[in-house]
Formats: C-alpha cells, structure tokens, sequence
C-alpha cells in the first residue's frame, strides 16, 4: 500500500487488495469498502473496526482487541507513531490524486495574455485578468475574479468566488475558501484639518503569499499601502478574519476566526492568535506567544512570551487576568 | 379579503374593492392606496389612518378616532391580536404572490444532471453543480455557485453571490443573503511537533440546515470535519456570523451579527445570542439562555438558564457583572 | 506641472520635462522616474532625494541637503504645507485619469432598460438589473450584481464581486472594496408567543449613500426595514463592517474594521470609531465621540463628548476605564 509509505506508517494485513482501493478517508458512521479511518486511542479501536472502512489507521504499539478473529475484521491496518497527523496527512495524498482534472471552462473569461498552466483547472465564470500566471495543477473555483498580474503558484486550491487583486502572489498549496479577498485596497486616510474631510492614502502596495498557506471563507487580506503586506509560509487564517495594509505574519502562525490585525502589525513566527482578538497598529508579537480569543493588544505594544497565554484588553498574563477576575468576583460579593 | 385569512384578521370596511388590490406592505410615508400598513399602538392611528395606505391592521379593540368620518378614512381595517405579527405575516404572504417568476437565464451554467425544479428561478451568471437539486418555487440569485450534489428545498430564496458548497442540504422556505457561504470546509489542522507545521485535517462532513432558517450577508457556516454541521428549524443568523464545524443549533436559535461559534459547540432550542459574542470550542448553551452582546464563553463550558441573561467574558449573569462593574467603580473613585 | 496646481504646491526644478511624466506615486524603493513621493518630515529627505522617482512632495520651508549638487538630485520639488495631504491629492487625481477606460464587457448581462453612461466601465460577468443607473466614469469591477433600479453616481469604483441591492443609491466618487454586500435585507423578526416561532418582518426599506463615501471588503450595509439606512457624505468603512438596518451615519464617520452597528442607531457627524467596537441598537453617538477599539455601547445610550474617547464595555471616558483597571491590578497584587 503505497499510501502507508506517503503517511509514514507500517502496514498489516492484506496489502495488494487494498492497494487500489483506498480513496478517501471518512468517519466511521459513513465509510465504506474504500474508506480510511482513524484511531487515536486504544478506546477508539471497537468502533473502528465495527466500521465498514477498508483500513484503518491506529497507534504504533496498540494491541488489537482479541475479539476479532484476525483482530482487524479483514482491513487494512496501518500503524502510525501519530495516527491524526497520519490521517491528516493520508487525506491531502488522495485529494491531490482526486484533484487531476485540467482546463478552462467555456464560460470563464481568461484574458488571452494571462498565463495558465495546461495541468491547472480553471471553472466555470471565473475571470483571469492580463499578465496573471497559474501554476501547475491549481484549481480556480467558479466564479473567481483573478486580477491583472497576479500570479498563483502550483498545486494551490481557490474555492468559488475568490477575489484575488492585482498586485498578489500566492506560493505553493495555498488554499483559499469561499469569498475570500485577498490583495484589497487598505484602509488609510489623511485627514484635511480645514474641511475635516478624508482623503485615501494610495493603497497600491503588495500582498505577498507563502506556501502552505490556507485562508478562511470571507476573509479579507488588505495589499501594502506603499509597501508589501507578507504572508510567510503556513499561515493559516480562519474565516472572517481582517489583515490589513503591511502586517507581516511569520511562519505557521495561526489565527481563528473573526480576529483583526491592524496596519504595520507584525506577528512572528509560531504565534498563535484566538478567535475576535483585536491587535492594533504597529503591534509587535514575538515568537510563539499565545493570544487568548476576545483579547485586544492596544496600538504600538510589544507582546513577548513563547508559549505564555494573553488574554483581556490590554492584553496580560492570563495568571494576572484570571487573578484579577477573582479578586473583582470576591470584592463584589462582599458589598452584596 | 382572503390576505385576512392568512394573516388571523379580521376584516372591516370595503372588502370587495380591496381584494385585489393590495400588493405590498409599506411604511406610512411610502405608502400607496395597494400598500398594507399597521399601527401597533391607539398612538400611531392617527398617522396609520392619515397614510395613503389601501389597508390597515390595528390591535383587535381599538377605537378608531371618531374624527374621521367612516372612523377608517376608506380603508379596509383588519383587526389583529398580535398587528405586528400579522404585518409580517401579510409580507410573507405577498412576497410568496410576488414571486412566481420562474426559470433559468441564459447565462446560467447548470450542469446537465442538475435537476432544477420547473417552477425555481436561477438567475443570471449562476453556477449549478452535478447533480444538485433547487426545489419548486425556490429563487437562486445572480452570480450564486451552488455546488456538485446541493439539494435546496421548496420555496427557498438565495440572494445574490451566495455559495453553497457540497455536502450542504438546506430545507424548505431557507433565506440566504447576499455573499454568504455555506458549507465551507472548517478550520482544523494536526500540528507535526517536530517541523511545527500544521497540516489540515480532513473538513469532508456534512452541512444540514432545516426550514425557515434564515442566514446573513456574508455569513459563514462550515461543514462539519467528518460528521455534520447542523442548523434546526427556525434557527436565524445575522450578518458576518462564523459557525465553525461540527457545530449544533436547536430549532429557533436566535444569532446577531458579528457572533462566532466554535467547533462542535452546542446551543440548544431557542438560544438567544447578542452580536460579537464569542462562543469558544465545545460549549453547550442550553434551552432558552440568552448571551448578552460581546460576552465570551470558553471552552467547553455549560451555560444554563433558561431566560437568563450572561454579560462579560468570562459570561457570568448579568447581576453578577452589573455589581461587579459597580465596585470596581467605587472602587476606582475611591482611590482619585 | 498641472499636477502642483491640483494638489495646492509649489514647483521647483524642471517643471517642462516633469509636465507629461508623472504617472503614479509610489514609495521610495519601487519608484521610477515617472513616480511621485513624499517626505513629510526633512529627515525623510535623503531617501526620497536617493530614490529614483521623478518628483518629490516636501514640507514648505525645509532646506534641502547641501549634499546634492542641485539639491534636489535632478527631480521636480513640490513644497506643500502637508505633503502628506498633498500626495493623497496627487494619488486621487493621478487614478481619475488613468480610469478613463469604458464600456461594457461582451460577458456582462446588463439589462436592456438599465442606463450606463458611455463613459461608465462595465466589467466581465457583471449583472446590471432593469432599470439601474450608472453615471459617467464610473467603474463596476467584474463579477459584481447591481440589482433593478439601483442608481450609482459619477465617478464611483466598485470592485470585484460587490452585490448592491434593489433600493440602494450610490452619490458620487464611493468607492466599494470586492465582496461588499450593499442593501440586503436587515435582521428583524416578530415572535410568535404561541409557536416560538420568529416571522420575518419586512425588509423593504432604502440605503441612501451619500458623496465620497469609501465601503471595504466585504463589508456589510443593510437597507432600512420600512424607512432608510442613510450613510451622508464622506463616511469611511473599513473591511468586514456591519451596518444594520435604519442606521444614519453622518458626516465624515470613520469606521475600523469588524466594528458593527445595530438597528437604528445614530452616529453623528465627525464621529471616530475603532475595530470591533460594538453599538447596540438604538443608540446615538453625539459629534465628534471617539469609541475605542473593541469598546461597546448598549442599547438606547447616548454617547457624548467631542474628542473625548471612550473604551471598555459598557463604554465609559478612557481615563476612568484605565483608573479602573489600574485599581483592579494593585488589589489583585496585593492578594498574591
């Protein structure tokens, strides 16, 4: 089974009728013959192999139980140091396989200097602007609108109705979820102390995307105003998250769903970022700290702490906030 | 006048002319001699009856103003219990009249094995997947993407440049707003210790949304990552709303805008959720509480009580955080 | 230089060789001989004075570095009382004249009683419902849904994939960020007693946008339910803004990203609102109130204060909600 090799896992049982037959992993209630499910934990293993998957994932040193008469119920067992990241990984190898159809579809509107790979799919009324480039094997959703010079690496998955703007690239599998807006126009202004009126600073830097990145449906990811906003390789955003004008994001940060990010913001690497946080301006994270979910870093702060958890507006320590949580519930409860 | 039928009313005045007449609800400044208008106090009579309005609902006893000759200005008078209740009614009813148009523009893109009910209208530049299925009466707007296998029930209305994904199955008489997306795959990653990556866990579960659901612009609901995402009967979500994989809404949730709701949450019947509320991973709301705007419930919590409502983050009951809002203050003041 | 004129500067250096070539102003490292840049403070002048653009925005009465030969390294000088005004100006005028491109694409389903000016630009794959109206010079970007009788103004910008809604009009020189929902239905329901059961109530109202207004991605505006939802000249909204139905928003508000506004609330002229603030219903934010990031206000209060800011929830003036939080850390250490 050339899939235990791609997961890094050890096989049992009977290889060569399995080979060919595993093409997607699924939940125990809904897998088939075809199927590959996960066990994480010995008390998983009944239940799996009740399941009508064909194989099934389990931890290395796991004894399987005695009740069945081979102790697989005739599927495919393959052993894996870490059986989600297994999964995780076994599911990606059958969506690249079941992602091999190419083309343009007829109604999609490419213009004829863009540049898209014969391997990349393109759907059905999408619009690929001049000069934007597609690599290999990418698929473009329906209904996409792909602006002038934007050149999106290989491999990379947009869902229907992804704005890409002029003036992004985008790496390596890099997906994209629905609605997403990736490249927009910034938020700046400059105030006319005479009129009070606002006129937009010009937005017309850069958003540039590592690989490995996934975006969330309807997030929106704002160019640089002058400069470049980044994107460094395995961001991942969630949904409905706001990046604005020149952040910088570092590798494999992590950001649930609903957080903003404001302008000149910079996030490094391993930072992981709650759901509704609120970061300023001109914020620095440092590598690997925590922001707990509804917390707000107010403009300019430094946040430092690889690993230490944040939460409250400001932002602290969550010992401190936790203790001045209690100390405010005792308080009160006296003067009841 | 059959609207009052429909609608629970009792009818005065000249039925015959106005059967056929009334076509629209309006406010009193808009309002024309085919509009219905309802005043839901004796206060507002007299600005109902000085309306150009065809039709008026008032509360069932009510007197109307001797000053006007007829007591109703020529209009027919319906006399409901609940007048507001009833205008929403009489709206729903007309809209239903409104909406006989029916089938598919020429610039639709609907795959052959779709099956598009004849009396559904698809709209321009939308996209229909493989063997999806739009129900009688059901209006898909322009510029929509409905996935490969979507089965969209009866009399469901999609606005414009909404996306449902595969996997989603939405009931009878569903309302979709503009830009929302439905059954995107969720945010779900397995971190690989050694290189700090995060790989995506497989989001291949199901989205089931039931009838007279109504969802907001640019709203987003995930499918779940193996099972299902489901939203009951009755549930309804405001604007820019996240609701995370694996997630359960009991029948009449209730959920204002801005609101996100974590994976494999649980918010049981006739929930009531405020905006920008943050709700995190696995919590269960039960029956009837209510989450006051901006609060956040962490993970894993229960939050019981019927009718009762919870404020602040960590969301406590609204007593609680008012006294302990009060002695932090005198607190404060204290200390000038 | 006609441009000096346009952005109210003085002109220095070859002002006949500068005339035709500024076409874009850009920052210091990705200028070219034809950009433009500023300095707004002398100590920015040597990078502006060593980058390769073609003319220079300085302040007024700096003194230009003895170090250059010419002392101004061959490049047109603008001296301007706030360069970085001045530059914005140049931005705005500098795009109105690189957009004179129109005409409506072959792809796009415009209906026949719609009106869009000659000079107006229609892209690929967008929809223009019955009766609509599009002014002169104004740019509906690709995959957008302009519903039947909506009317857009002169010299308006829409990006990709923005959905304006039956009932909306546009002022003149609104700029609408890609994903943008204009118009939708609002979040009103009428409960039931009997049943639990929530009815729509009619969304049927308008949204009247005013001069200069600028909208983000996917930002969403809802129209009135009976009457108006009504954003007055000069109103800015960043991304992912929820604006509900009935709202009035004045003159010049400033709104951050994934900040929303419920029902009928009132913000008056001037006012500055930060990111993921949240204003219940029927509140008014008097002239000039600054509101915190992520501060909220609840329903029915009235907000008083010009330039003063406001944080916190229940928002309260800065500095006793920092006095407040001040007190709540000393007693929480003193209880270590």
């Amino acid at each position: 089974m050339e899939l235990a090799e791609c997961i890094g896992a050890a096989c049992e049982g009977d290889e060569g009728a399995a080979r060919s037959e595993i093409t997607e992993v699924a939940s125990y209630s809904l897998a088939g013959p075809c199927s590959l499910v996960f066990a994480e934990h010995a008390r998983y293993l009944d239940a799996a192999l009740a399941s009508s998957a064909g194989a099934l994932i389990v931890p290395e040193r796991v004894s399987l139980p005695s009740a069945s008469a081979s102790g697989s119920n005739g599927k495919v067992i393959l052993r894996a140091k870490n059986p989600r990241l297994a999964f995780a990984l076994a599911a990606a190898e059958l969506r690249r396989v079941e992602g091999r159809e190419a083309g343009i579809a007829h109604s999609a509107v490419v213009d004829p200097s863009a540049e898209v790979h014969a391997g990349a799919l393109v759907e059905a009324l999408t619009v690929v602007g001049a000069g934007a480039r597609i690599g290999a094997r990418s698929r473009i959703g329906a209904g996409c609108v792909i602006g002038p010079g934007v050149v999106i690496g290989r491999d990379c998955e947009l869902a229907p109705r992804v704005v890409v703007c002029s003036g992004t690239t985008l790496g390596d599998r890099v997906i994209v979820r629905a609605g997403a807006v990736l490249g927009s126009e910034g938020f700046g202004f400059v105030p006319d102390p005479e009129s009070g009126r606002y006129y937009k600073f010009p937005q017309i830097g850069r958003l540039e995307i590592g690989d490995d990145v996934e975006i969330g449906a309807n997030t929106t990811v704002d160019r640089g105003a002058l400069d470049a906003t980044v994107l460094a390789d395995g961001v991942k955003l969630d949904n409905l998250v706001q990046v604005a004008h020149n952040v910088r994001l570092g590798r494999n940060v992590v950001v649930a769903s609903q957080t903003g990010i404001s302008g000149s913001s910079v996030l490094e690497d391993n930072v992981l970022v709650g759901g509704q946080v609120g970061i300023a301006d001109h914020v620095r994270i440092e590598e690997g700290a925590i922001l707990g979910a509804q917390c707000g870093v107010p403009s300019k702060k430094v946040v430092r702490g690889k690993g230490v958890i944040f939460w409250g507006t400001p932002a602290r320590p969550i010992a401190d906030y936790l203790r001045e949580l209690a100390t405010l519930a005792r308080l009160a409860r006296k003067k009841k």
